[in-house]
């Protein structure tokens, strides 16, 4: 179960509001690279540990309860972004509340409407959290990847929003979220590491039972068929140390056509009930 | 641009037709591990690749051109499973069609009714794909984590379906697709492998910028501080080789609550404006 | 402004209530066939009507109000189904309420959980109405043509419904519901053939602005060039009868591949910024 | 910021699994009446809260973790549900997994494909959580009805989950929720009789700005005009003591259709421009 | 069944055109607070009142008919609304047709792009209506709080609208529907007063079934545990009457941590199968 | 199965960088009329087309090929509308990236944040795309009537496009894709006019079984009842030649209130179990 107190885990400090910085924001809340996204992966893969596993459960819980922790610290960044309007803004409207104004033209217009210039469930682009974008496999190697694909992007969209703001407070603030996201992709890969043999996951899946003349040729369906650039991915060992890398095609297999189905689906378009239709159609070739 | 042929990639056959495996296949069509996210995500990454790294936009757009024909042969199992009944429920319904029959008990009764017993663009769930499923964010080792992602749970979701049928035409070809999901999960690691030093994703940040006192240092949440517990997370040289993890808990920074936001927002919540309000709350205390 | 009264549009009977058969009419509701789409659809195409063309308006919102009716008989339908279980299923449990045990195999269980046997605004795979199906563009030829795609995919729902019941009053509702939807096909060709020349749509587009060399030639992707198959649609007066239908290939104009983007996006995989590029890569060919 | 310990809130067993069971559970986490939605309602209400109101800060977040742990125990729950099939199953398949063929037929599947049954992000209809449910709109009045309402619909479905089960382990779970949902209205109904007058939401808004003239009144929408029926809501005080009820009908004014847009939009449906078009039509008639 | 005339319920003027303002005009469309949620809420809840409570069926649907009524006047004022463009932008724009200069601006250029420039079924962030915004449980006690909520929130939304606009015509139609938001609150308060005893809702489930000790208990989840704050929801009768509020903690109840699942489900991570696993784990503690 | 190639369709060039108009071409990917949209719904119709209508597949899947190239220019375009800024911004903002200004600006900001300046697989208000947008209903008039409706509003939205740029290159590229339109407008109008006898879709629902009284009717829902207009869709043969128009008003039937529900819904409002319910309440008249 769960508990809380009353101070960030970081400080969160906006030297000038920003509303349209505040919108950005959002992506890191309810974006698919976001904090909402990895708090309930985190959570929800913690809740199918099994007892066996035990110590992985805590630990996937404690990041889950840290990145709530950066939830708020997102909400608060957004709320003191709204808190006011950028000096250049307030100047050169004369009258009205330049807060509002700028909401007017802002992206995010909900902000204001919905939450009273506060934070939203949703992301940059307005669109709400999803619950699809939490993944909980059961497997513990997928569900790592997982984390360190969300940790990676999370962390690119953590220095993009660096890289948008001159805010000292905002850029202290997104310093110590960067320094967190480099910890977790490392936590992920320490899991990976400790686990040892996981390729190809599913590791349990017997891979005699697979048909394994395909699972290390790379295809390629380049129209016409080019000669093998003798890549990494083409040639040599394979990474998961089960085969040799080999270059060829797709190999085809019998007509992709399907038969028709029962009448009660009506599928039939016509009155007279198939006048057009021929049997006898080469179903490969366009040409008669 | 793009090209197609009338042959299935490889051979899909279904013995006896099951209404509700059918349903199952949908996951691998529209769900977030399916077919159309991988297709359509790979695509998009090869769009975003710029000329200097031309060689893996070839080799991503061939893999999504394989992928594509991975939904072909998905929809084509959709079908053939809904073609016809089981021998034991058409054994058991004495008039009307037993097709039909099923299609009332399935949990993806779109299929028939939107459909005509053909597959749909939504999960097993019967929810539509969701273009924020896919990642392409630019960065080439942020997109490899995701397709390893991607294809781990993809590989996950086609040894469960694989799990689920004793049909020999459905094993055979997930037999197949396991196969190239097993490649796949190579070829990703493979580009890792080439490109180098990635880690922390995006490495084109100075990590000087970061606050490197958090950015190895694990932070247990648990309510009472335990002690280290000396995983492989909490001590000895990170993953990146670039610092040394460390065991601790998170910092603290400043209290969570905001400031009042402008009237116009009429957040208000009384007539008489604030007669509730206690300035002099201590607000790291519930009890007064 | 709207109005209403307590009668159904038309009588709306069960004689054996279906579970089953009441999760399959929700797609009647909330489906991208279903009428919530279509009521919504008139509805705000009417709003959009200016008043050269007010007679257009009072005919899309006289439909818009019949189909809100007709939201109300599948929602009424649902009710009836929901009402209580087919005696067969209530032969055959000993004790505890049939209909629960059926809403537990039910696809549909919030039908219980959230609306108390009733109707949800939904479609038959339990997901929500979306108001993206809500088509309405501001050209009257272009929502005609939406309107007719709505109503043919809504009348082939109505006959797949009617041919999974045996329950008399259900056929005698989607029989009158078949009848209207035959109407409304034709209402939206009739004003079509009011209109006039309305192809291509936009008509007001001036042709000569397009590619005309590209406006009637169809376009064979298939990966070996085959012969002109002689089809309605690659020779003969094309259907607007502004040109002559021919038969070609897809053009192609140039390389797909973009730019570098600038830094800041942190673009760039590694830490060595470039070490893997290859800027003489020749990105026609795949291998080297 | 967050903690956590390794307890379940309160006792989760179950004496015989049920996959369908688990199924209607999902409600519990990811429908808009369940856990999710209030946990994160709180929790962003509690985000949001200012200073001056820092005690209803604390009374929110303490609820939210609360709702977290609710998160915890239906999770569990499902887990339990999913980790056999009741006995009358496991006698009927004679051989092959019985979880997998009741899995086959549930309308969730993605619990075992996508979860390797274990809990998701969904609703009982395998809808993903939307961030949209999320209502924390910045007046406490208004958040505290949202929140009453969320309770009130989450207590109804936690009822009809304990009838639809005869587990023991379930039923005791279900009766503490049932308890939880108790309290928890009577908190927020708490805070507003603390708050006092909040009636109409907002109440900062001065009144004598809406045009209160129709502040009490019923709108009859009855197509024939009827009499006034003298309910609570047609006369007498209204309930925040400000006016007093009345019965009437639709004001309407003016009429409701527009002007012609820019040509620019090609909203024009001929090549005509026009011809169709009559500027004399009489928009109040629809016989000429 | 539905009736409709020309007029608007109330009129819709626009004194200067403001294409910004018609997206903000949009969440009074297809926001979770706007016309289409209540318009639908009030319609669905109807459609599932019984015979023994004609009465409020008649007074629901009367109200969803003005609803829908309010949607016209919404979509009637976003289209004036983008019929031009503010002078001031005008003056700005040598040449071009200042209204695309202004959509191209906008956060809602579907606005534009879909509609023609006019109103859309989605909410200010661009977000398309869900059809699982609309509440209708059953339970008519449930439905009048959802209904309050709705129409609080509402009221707000219609007040903040008011508050960012300077247009005359817009400030007379929102000072009319935020009059009609004061009617809808009170009015579903007189349902509830006129009801009687409804909490907590649902009345007829009976309490002695619930853990009553559990019911009236306000649970603090602060890390270190705190004095009662003594507050109006700590102590004192509850408000239902049915109880005496009191201050207390979660009571914590067994092992969060699940059993191993099938092997079926490829859960496990490593081809050794296990090696990892540590039976002996004390699951409550990080350390070992 | 597929195939690609590294040329585009069709030349793609951008004279001055606009991040503004990159986000309006999303609505041309990911929008309801978009790309995807069709190329996926080409793509889903060509898998279930049987072989007694080959030939009709061949021609689906090759505008699908088609449209996957129309994808690929439109993301092209927009990395080449986000790869700098206009002049006039770059001579405004003294220091600081111009482009980073004009995406903090946008309302499409996960363009920047998300894909790195790349296109998204969303519309022009930042919506994901659904993959309910994809209609394949198994017959193939009532895909040929989705398919005009695509290309109708897809041509529409090209031109709007056109209309808003003053770019060179967009508008030789979206001359392009409009003549493209043209051509898929008349080929899917082609389809028709060789199928014969199609209406109304599905022609193999025997129109006997309608209600064949209300099939032509059209239905006024005037509050008041008017006089027949005597319009096209009022009198006269119909359009499928099967019937001749005429007017009336909805039949009725039946009241449209629901039984009582079983107990253990708690559909009771009141703990005194029905005191308000007034079963002689007279549902059809307001007043009592």
């Amino acid at each position: 179960m769960f508990y809380h107190d009353n101070e960030l885990q970081y400080e969160v400090e906006v030297e000038e509001p920003d509303p349209q910085f505040a919108k950005m924001l959002q992506e890191g809340i309810g974006g698919i690279e976001g904090e909402m996204r990895v708090a309930l992966q985190y959570m929800f893969q913690a809740f199918g540990t099994p007892k066996s596993k035990a110590k992985y459960r805590n630990m996937l819980m404690s990041t889950a309860m840290e990145e709530f922790g950066h939830i708020e610290m997102y909400a608060t960044a957004i709320s003191k972004n709204l808190e006011g309007a950028p000096q250049s803004i307030i100047d050169e409207i004369a009258d009205g509340n330049p807060l509002i104004s700028m909401m007017m033209e802002s992206g995010q217009p909900r902000q204001a409407l919905s939450a009273g210039l506060h934070g939203l469930a949703t992301d940059a682009n307005g669109v709400p959290f999803n619950g699809n974008y939490v993944i909980a496999s059961g497997n513990l190697a997928a569900d790592m990847y997982a984390n360190i694909a969300a940790e990676a992007t999370g962390r690119l969209l953590a220095t993009r929003l660096y890289e948008m703001t001159d805010d000292e407070g905002m850029k202290d603030m997104l310093a110590y979220l960067i320094a967190r996201d480099t910890m977790h992709q490392n936590q992920w890969h320490a899991v990976l590491e400790e686990l040892g043999e996981t390729l190809p996951v599913p590791a349990s899946f017997p891979q005699e039972k697979e048909h394994e003349e395909y699972s290390y040729q790379f295809m390629s369906t380049f129209r016409e068929q080019r000669e093998d650039p003798q890549e990494r991915w083409t040639q040599g060992t394979s990474i998961d140390g089960e085969g040799e890398f080999s270059y060829g095609f797709q190999p085809g297999g019998g007509t992709a056509i399907v038969e028709e189905v029962i009448e009660e689906m009506h599928n039939e378009a016509t009155k007279a009930g198939g006048a057009n239709d021929d049997e006898s159609i080469d179903d490969q070739s366009e040409s008669s």
